[in-house]
């Protein structure tokens, strides 16, 4: 592989989309050749599969079922669509990708981060990160960002939400200490210029350190 | 679990799916209740997932996308059909299952049985068969069975089925090696009495050392 992979990781409300692009665009002005992603990234099966996964009337589906559906989802669209790209010397950027799984439904949704760990280490391969940043956010801020309604008080629903939120935040941190080396934390509470400026300067130390 | 839960393999051409409907027609004469089933055996999500597996136009299909997919309709199907029924106490006969993923894709496809025995191992928790009955067969003599214009020479894509179906039942040896306790082995060269007769008389001492 001549490119470099690197995911963007975080809870919901962290901004990590916004910054993907943003990190993008600065690369494409730089010179650099880049893809901008995110599963199922358009590619057929693996939209397919996420109908699966996502049909409303399928509520009997069992997580395990679907943590197997997300990693045939991940493995095509990185087979057809990042693997390419990482041969052809691009630099990709992910939104969200294994990590996610482990947090959300290895520790959130209790299935175990070893055993969904397991199960997407057969999908992914050697074709782990280089590198994933994460969005670190304090989970209520994180559902402030998102709810549009700011004012109205706390229902029994946004406490759930926010306990689950609260859960995929320690499944994260249980990540991290797992792939120290992989990870660089930033501070997704700062506004977005302060974001993006340390996103692309982790980006820019990743590409020297690559030689590339 | 109260039931017990039994699994048939083989190649194709073993005559499997007829032995077992007859095996499960004796079963409730003799006054057990039972399910005959296999995947994806009717289950909307099993069914949905299959569809993505078949569509013809899903040319691009990754070799692991497509294990990760049987596994997880090899889930559904476990948690909606064979363990309520395990669970009210019938005996279950199931048309293939987990050693099928390893001998066809684990073995032949050359994704490798521990491989796929590690995802399949996530999709059925602790699941296994109480028993396998393996159909042996020498794989010239399956394909024959199966093929309706037996005189015809045999031309290139023959000769690449049959070498084929040689992989598929080294895969099944190796299998065998692996869970020695698990398999019984019919000789399914005999006519259909003869591997009706084992068969029945299989189950039956299985019924005796689970004392139902």
């Amino acid at each position: 592989m001549n490119g470099l992979f690197i995911t963007f990781e975080g809870p919901e409300g962290a901004g990590k989309t916004t910054i993907l692009q943003a990190a993008a665009d600065q690369l494409t002005k730089n010179g650099y050749s880049v893809l901008a992603t995110r599963e199922p990234g358009g590619i057929e099966i693996s939209e397919r599969i996420r109908e699966v996964i996502l049909n409303p009337s399928h509520t009997a589906m069992d997580p395990k079922t679907e943590a197997l559906l997300y990693a045939a989802a991940r493995r095509q669209h990185l087979v057809e669509k990042v693997k390419p790209a990482l041969e052809k010397g691009k630099i990709v950027l992910c939104d969200r990708f294994i990590d996610s799984s482990l947090a959300y439904q290895g520790y959130a949704r209790g299935l175990g981060i070893d055993e969904v760990f397991s199960v997407n280490q057969f999908a992914i391969g050697n074709m782990m990160p280089n590198m994933t940043i994460y969005f670190d956010i304090d989970p209520e801020e994180g559902m402030k960002r998102i709810n549009i309604n700011h004012a109205r008080e706390k229902n029994r629903l946004d406490l759930e939400k926010l306990h689950f939120h609260q859960l995929v935040q320690k499944g994260y941190k249980e990540v991290m200490n797992r792939f120290p080396g992989r990870f660089r934390i930033v501070d997704a509470s700062q506004n977005v210029e302060h974001v993006l400026k340390r996103v692309n300067n982790i980006i820019k130390e990743a590409l020297k350190e690559n030689q590339l």
